[in-house]
């Protein structure tokens, strides 16, 4: 398993969603590995990708501008690749709620096209699929591993089990050998922070940042799992390179959870600005709420030798500088000021 | 619950693919109940739709022809009823592997647009869906109950359980009342036999009728469970006439297990004609086998008061009296013959 990062010299990679929040700092790292890296972004104006995200690296690595819906275009990129890194997606579930049907054609209907167009032009390839603990819903038991129920809470949820399960059918059915990772809260840098609408915690960075108010909901009890970016990408880039991963799925969380209220307080202590503020569940957001969630991560520990390595306090240390130098580029308007306190989910 | 049957009279109810299988026999239910039935079904040439499934009853229910894919006709016919069967899919497991796009903007697109149209113009409409036992795939124990892991093996069976999701999501966050029964193999009256590709039981028997060999592989010694239509329209009745039922999902199942052997023998008994042959796996078929399969349904039994009532061999005995009465309208082409034994799922 230590060969997994020589496994990717000179190799030909696609990552789908290559600009956004995990794609680039996947591309960061492939490219620092001599991969020959592909990366495939549709820049659709209100979601990750960001074209700041692959600043340094842009001279050694290869840019597509596409969707993945688009599915002439994918029957061609997909060739020849020997890994796809298949990242491309809708992250909001607020937006999937709003417009169920955009979220199911890039989230269900586009994963169908990526794989068939590997099965008809590049059966030999390997596809990492980036999974998501949403389709846990609100869990039966803590922590959660993968034998637990799979219970989507929302639209979101429901069309990444859709595409999660593709690829499992696809390695199974077809040969196509994908795996999907269930990931939990991941934050870092290159997350989008323009609005709150993919998940709280770049918000509430944001926020920390600009000396704002964070809005915790209720007593802010509940627990999460938080997982750095980079380990993130090293999950992929082990789970692309070994087939123990074929036809499985994994979840990749965090170190240990943490309490929201820990979590901002923790936070505003490393960015030294913000403030807190607990208020009154919104009737709303209370009945979708599912509670307390993290993951048990040991399967795929098991089986790919991966663990999380960044704590906390240095992942939002690393994260904070890094917003401090380049927030220009990524609060270039003031959208998502409506709503002061992100979503909890 | 005695009074689910009168709760229909007089009430005006939609059932969506309300000319096949079960939709049909269901239709014929509710309108000796004196409901107000509104049929809705697309008659596309490969599917289970037959205008005959209504004979008899023709003057008691409305036939409105439309493809659940017209979001906007969707959104019209919704209107002012009380309660929807939500019946219409694509059923064939192989054709959604050959055409995957197309099962799911039946399966899944076309589920969105029908409860979309629900939360816009019928909020207070309560749909019941007819979800499979495929949603399970290979099972871990048995029998299977609902609390059993969720793993599609098909296309197929991932849209039926995304399809199925979006029911409970809206359910529980936009309130439009929604329940699902995951039916393992339902048989009977009105089934479409003229090809095998929409599961074996409806192909078995019109091969006994025909006095053709049936082909069993392996040892015969895999058990499922058989569900007869009328039992599993007395569900939906009772599904669609109790809050109780709203949120869940419920397994619909047969009396007992039944192994493919016992099965065959029996049938070719009822039936006074028809063999049997055991044959080799066919490699193909053995890699996507789920090995014995059948059903808890004692969720059903506890919350909506449903057991099934017909054994096997009654239910035989009239599925084949009613085909032989009426072959003709179900054996118009000779489609399906290239291929003597069905696929066995």
């Amino acid at each position: 398993m230590a060969d997994y990062q020589s496994f990717y010299r000179g190799r030909p990679v696609m990552i789908t969603g290559g600009l956004g929040f995990i794609g680039s700092n996947l591309a960061r790292q492939l490219a620092g590995l001599g991969a020959r890296v592909l990366i495939v972004d549709s820049l659709l104006p209100e979601y990750g990708g960001n074209l700041f995200n692959i600043d340094g690296i842009e001279d050694r690595v290869r840019v597509n501008i596409a969707d993945v819906r688009q599915a002439s275009t994918m029957n061609y990129l997909v060739r020849d690749r020997d890994v796809i890194f298949n990242l491309a997606g809708q992250v909001s579930h607020i937006d999937s709620m709003r417009d169920p049907h955009t979220d199911l054609e890039i989230n269900c209907r586009s994963q169908l096209t990526i794989l068939e167009a590997c099965r008809q032009a590049n059966p030999g390839v390997k596809v990492v699929y980036a999974g998501t603990r949403q389709v846990y819903g609100r869990p039966d038991r803590l922590p959660v591993d993968e034998t637990h129920l799979v219970r989507p809470t929302d639209v979101n949820g429901i069309n990444k089990v859709a595409g999660e399960y593709y690829h499992l059918v696809y390695n199974n059915v077809f040969g196509v050998r994908a795996c999907s990772l269930r990931l939990t809260n991941v934050y870092g840098p290159r997350q989008l922070i323009r609005h709150n609408r993919q998940g709280f915690i770049g918000w509430f960075i944001r926020l920390a940042i600009e000396g704002r108010e964070i809005q915790i909901y209720g007593d802010g009890s509940q627990s999460r799992d938080f997982v750095f970016v980079d380990d993130v990408a090293d999950a992929f880039l082990r789970a692309g390179a070994s087939d123990a991963s074929n036809g499985e799925v994994f979840n990749v969380g965090g170190l240990e959870p943490i309490s929201h209220r820990d979590l901002v307080t923790l936070l505003i202590d490393v960015a030294g600005s913000g403030s807190v503020r607990y208020v009154e569940w919104p009737a709303e957001q209370k009945a979708i709420d599912i509670g307390s969630f993290y993951a048990d991560s040991s399967k795929i520990e098991r089986t790919l030798g991966w663990k999380p390595r960044v704590r906390l306090r240095e992942g939002f240390e690393r994260t904070i500088d890094y917003y401090r130098a380049h927030f220009d580029r990524y609060v270039t308007e003031r959208s998502g000021l409506a709503q002061p306190s992100a979503e909890v989910v």
